[in-house]
């Protein structure tokens, strides 16, 4: 693992790191952003929010522009911002936005030419909290949250693995990528045509079939130009009424798709992961 | 005026306009936030923090990074981010990133190639402000601040305008800027050779004239890459010192240049205007 970067950030240190990953066979970069007392108090654990970032994000997004530092340093939580797919000349790409590198929708890809790189599903899951737990001075309590493409991701990695979490949040995530366009195009890519295969990347169908449940959070803007079509919050709230997942979906007049709107609100979902991230 | 963004963020308005700049001679961006109540509360205006960016920036580097809305939020004051150059086609360049657009040193060039546009000194004391106390529901009560460049801007704007503004600011300044290297060439091809005419934009020079006295802030970071070779923060000190002016310059160890330094110390600059500017 090597040092890219590090920057002090209300106390604490923002840095990013480049390591070889196993899982998705070339080289990544993160983000990690710990606390002043890492530094002081030897011997002291963070729990840590698993960021998961947007189509054509990296780990910079987030970590310049949401302002969640100045709340983690408060609350004593560490963050890790992953990028959003396995990157480099020898990875599979498309020219599309939402395709390839920069769109890796958080899946282990089955289908050529994808599935030698295309697993940020085993990534996020197990690779990259094993190192680092490994590390870092931080424990095993985990939460997941993210943002559209990353929004998608964490309701599904936390859905899918509840005994890793204490809780999930998204802003404007794609509720139901088997039913919109993004979702179909990818998922048609990195999974093939029989979409019995799908539904394991479907938060409103995890939500139908969950045995589970965690406090789960999701902030969506009411001006967001993608809500009709791409992100279907009402599918995840239909299913999250009929099996009785105690899902809190906070609908916000006025707010588009952008990182200013994580910005307002991010202090809120910090607050609730703290909740139960700080249970001991 | 032409509306080109227009963004929900923290209950208020994040906005950017596009505009025919007279002192300019071509069409300028800037960005402006207006707290929620400019909605609301029909006859109500805000005082205004004007922020000059640093070589390099437009209007979006503060307006996406720095976290000022949620305080300016909570205080009551208008956020303008102009360009820091004019910027087309039409208008003058250099192929270095610290001459020409990008990088117009907050000045009234005087010398060919640059003079037919580069007056962004006249356009931010004068033009702008006329323009937004004319579109917007603003007092005339002003504060300036910035960063880098951007903080030389503020300095040297406020110091020759102690009559406009309510308190000056800055982040990593260039302090001493006719006697640094990114000064030297930008002072040099804006002004040309003749130094004397160089003084009227130097803060330190300026501080040691100033018969008039503002409130003062200045945060440096102790790791910024450029502290000792362009910042030179010691010549405002020593100045500040020898006229007695009430400059507050504060050291944080392990901070660097970066806007994460700006995004850790924004609330207190803030603050440190709202003491000047909601005073009535």
């Amino acid at each position: 693992m090597e040092l890219v970067s590090s920057t002090k950030c209300f106390d604490g240190l923002q840095r990013q790191y480049r390591h070889d990953s196993d899982v998705l066979n070339c080289p990544m970069r993160f983000a990690v952003y710990l606390p002043q007392e890492a530094e002081e108090e030897k011997g002291h654990k963070y729990p840590v929010l698993y960021w998961l970032s947007g189509l054509t994000c990296t780990d910079e997004n987030f970590s310049q522009k949401a302002g969640a530092q100045r709340v983690a340093a408060e609350l004593g939580i560490a963050l890790v911002i992953p990028d959003t797919s396995p990157r480099g000349e020898d990875v599979a790409d498309d020219p599309g936005y939402d395709l390839g590198q920069g769109a890796g929708f958080y899946l282990n890809a089955t289908q050529e030419p994808w599935k030698q790189h295309y697993r940020m599903y085993d990534y996020v899951v197990r690779e990259l909290p094993q190192l680092v737990e490994q590390n870092f001075p931080v424990s095993e309590r985990r939460a997941i949250a993210g943002h559209s493409m990353g929004g998608h991701g964490a309701l599904v990695i936390g859905l899918r693995n509840p005994e890793r979490y204490t809780s999930i949040s998204a802003f404007s995530p794609i509720c139901n990528p088997i039913a919109c366009p993004w979702g179909e195009k990818a998922f048609s890519a990195y999974l093939g045509a029989d979409k019995s295969s799908w539904e394991d990347y479907d938060a409103a169908t995890l939500v139908s079939r969950a045995s589970e449940q965690l406090p789960l959070l999701v902030s969506q803007g009411e001006e967001d130009q993608f809500l009709e079509e791409q992100l279907k919050p009402h599918a995840l709230e239909t299913a999250a009424e009929a099996s009785g997942y105690p899902l809190k979906l906070e609908h916000h007049a006025g707010y588009d798709h952008s990182y200013y709107f994580i910005a307002s609100f991010i202090e809120q979902h910090l607050c609730f992961h703290a909740d139960y991230l700080l249970k001991h």
